[in-house]
């Protein structure tokens, strides 16, 4: 059994991103922008990401020049069972020691494997060496053990590259870690906006993202929604300070500020429905299914989707959802009168409170002059009639389809207050 | 007027992002993956990124560290006229020389504001300096010239973070770059397997994938989808190796190779039906919109997806799929008998080739001993009967609906060869 690594004060982390599909650069690295965010809401701010490939050389020398720069180094990706996976041969060449079996890792191996009902292969045993001295970290999710040591005067923690894996661990072992290590902690508040385009935003709120000063502000932008996120110290000054930043914003940007939480707008919408007693239904041509996977990515989401329908084919179309043919023929499946029938029809056959439509032309064919690519006709109808807009999007096909996703969920939260 | 610099091999590179909004977490850096990516395609990997804030010394260092490891260093972000930006001035502090005005980036600057039929601002003239010896290169986009220097036996490129120019910079002035420089170009070839765990994968092709020498292996997980990625010289030595290897991984891999080019499952079982002249329908529970979401995410699948229904509650399961009350009764919604039944509804209802069901307990609640999270039924009807599959996915809610995705395509793609 090791010793309790002796807890070192963190002021400052770096991270190191590990695997070859990232250098390549077909996929993104987007663990490590996360847990910076994490991180730095527990008071550690992050100040490098490096990104390798799966060579060990190269994880090595990169956690070695985190560990000599900053307090805390968090390693994610290549802890799984292949020979392509050498984060822990890396830490163990970093720290000039041998990897052994560790015992409670072996263990935490083999309860996930009997949770899961399967048995490990040969290359699973590879999962239980650690650098010795250094101790294994519980992973909930997935079989591949992290691991905790010190390199020289840092801490090093190596966990997941699978999101689900990796978000989890941070939340429960390295957050603590952070907050406990006698850092500053920052409190952060949100405003989540849709409906609005950016610039129009930067001109209401500029002056409080330009600020040098806390409270800081910065915006994200994903497809239609803006995070715009505030921080302060987390002390009396600094709540007073945010709190005057939070409501001063929320009035110049009126309406369009759909929550103040860290929450998506799929799951305002569950929410909001809940909270009011009553339920949606979907008819989704474009976006093909998308509305509803929001939705459902929602805990507790069966209450408010009672269902959904992805009707492509204009059969389905008038089968399902009981769009006249006539209407189809006459005015093309991407028309407003297509988009309130469907929506119409669709509360009918569901019995719900709303029905919402999309029907558009999200490319990379199928557009003509009158109905170009990235045009949808969005509808939601309820208790008071039905309404209607009419977007054109930007973008490409993946683009077009986020977008009238959140244009879809919008329409419906503006009649949920 | 500086000399020209020499030309100079281009064998790695390595690429330095910067900007708080980076290593703050609010932005994905998505800019190294895209010259990543750029760079590869002309035969030279990128062997690191590095992502720093906008401080002189954190950009300095991470440059001078980047050119002492590879031969060319592609630097963003930086450029613009504010006090924050610092690249240029990082830049000559890693030189050791000064920073001067430069005549031909002056008149590039001017060009560019006439063009826009704006007077520049004060600050603009910051972005005429350049470190002595390097060259301004030309933004067609924007006002901030991209600055070309040599440091130490690296070329070092720095081009703007707003990715329209940082692009447009790359492709006009860094690809041939690297193209002219003697790198041997890389050709790429894939395999993508499903329905394998991936310990198992590593131990048919692991000898592949230890190899340090071309032809190189490596592979990429995502919820029950393996991408083995192999590479090597684009020359007829290398094709002839790539070859081979691909050909031998293949039959250690078997029918869980679901295809070998870089495409998803979902655009797989797309081109699977339309090549046949077949259609699918979807009654989705537990996944939620999602297969209907994966599915007509790919160009052209309105000729293979007919109709998909998202039926959480029982009622919708009764109303639209058939499936008898006294099933649900006795059985539950998450069971074989529900999931064949599901199936078979949505396929009758549809008129498709295909019916596929799943239903399972995405979690966090509505766990049982019996039926515990995780727990996933699907279900294939087709012309030949239906199928059935039971499965346990580890992890949260959104691993194990991402699961489920996977494991319903691979059931359907399984029929369709």
């Amino acid at each position: 059994v090791s010793a309790p690594l002796r807890p070192a004060a963190v002021r400052t982390a770096g991270i190191v991103a590990t695997g070859e599909e990232l250098v390549r650069g077909t996929t993104v690295d987007t663990n490590s922008a996360w847990i910076a965010r994490r991180l730095r809401a527990a008071g550690v701010p992050a100040v490098r990401f490096t990104v390798v490939g799966d060579g060990l050389e190269a994880i090595r020398d990169a956690v070695a020049a985190s560990a000599r720069e900053v307090d805390l180094v968090i390693v994610t990706g290549g802890l799984g069972p292949t020979p392509d996976d050498r984060t822990r041969d890396a830490l163990a060449a970093a720290a000039g020691t041998p990897l052994e079996p560790d015992e409670e890792a072996a263990r935490q191996l083999a309860e996930w494997f009997a949770r899961m009902g399967r048995k490990p292969s040969e290359s699973n045993a590879r999962q239980a060496l650690l650098p010795r001295g250094a101790r294994p970290i519980r992973n909930a999710r997935g079989s591949a053990p992290g691991i905790d040591l010190e390199l020289g005067s840092a801490r090093v923690i190596a966990v997941p590259g699978v999101p689900s894996e990796m978000r989890a661990m941070v939340d429960e072992f390295v957050v603590p870690l952070a907050r406990g290590s006698g850092a500053t902690a920052l409190v952060q508040r949100w405003l989540q906006v849709a409906g609005l385009a950016e610039s129009v935003l930067g001109e209401r709120i500029g002056e409080w993202m330009r600020r040098l000063e806390p409270p800081l502000v910065s915006d994200t932008v994903s497809h239609g929604v803006i995070t715009v996120c505030a921080s302060d110290r987390d002390d009396a000054e600094g709540r007073r300070r945010l709190d005057e930043c939070v409501a001063r914003m929320r009035t110049a940007l009126g309406e369009h500020v759909f929550s103040d939480r860290d929450e998506t707008l799929a799951a305002h919408v569950v929410g909001a429905l809940r909270s009011r007693g009553e339920t949606v239904a979907l008819a989704e041509s474009c976006t093909g299914g998308m509305i509803a996977a929001a939705l459902t990515d929602v805990p507790g989401s069966s209450e408010a989707l009672v269902e959904a329908a992805v009707t492509y084919a204009n059969a389905a179309k008038e089968r399902t959802l009981d769009v006249p043919a006539a209407l189809l023929q006459e005015h093309g499946a991407v028309s407003e009168p297509v988009a309130r029938a469907m929506a119409e029809g669709i509360r009918r056959r569901a019995g719900a409170t709303w029905g919402v439509a999309t029907t558009g032309i999200a490319g990379p064919s199928g557009g003509s002059p009158e109905k170009p690519v990235g045009l949808v006709h969005l509808a939601v109808a309820g208790p008071g009639g039905t309404i209607h807009a009419r977007r054109q999007y930007p973008g490409d096909r993946a683009s077009v389809r986020l977008f009238a996703v959140t244009g879809a969920l919008d329409l419906l939260r503006r009649q949920l207050v």
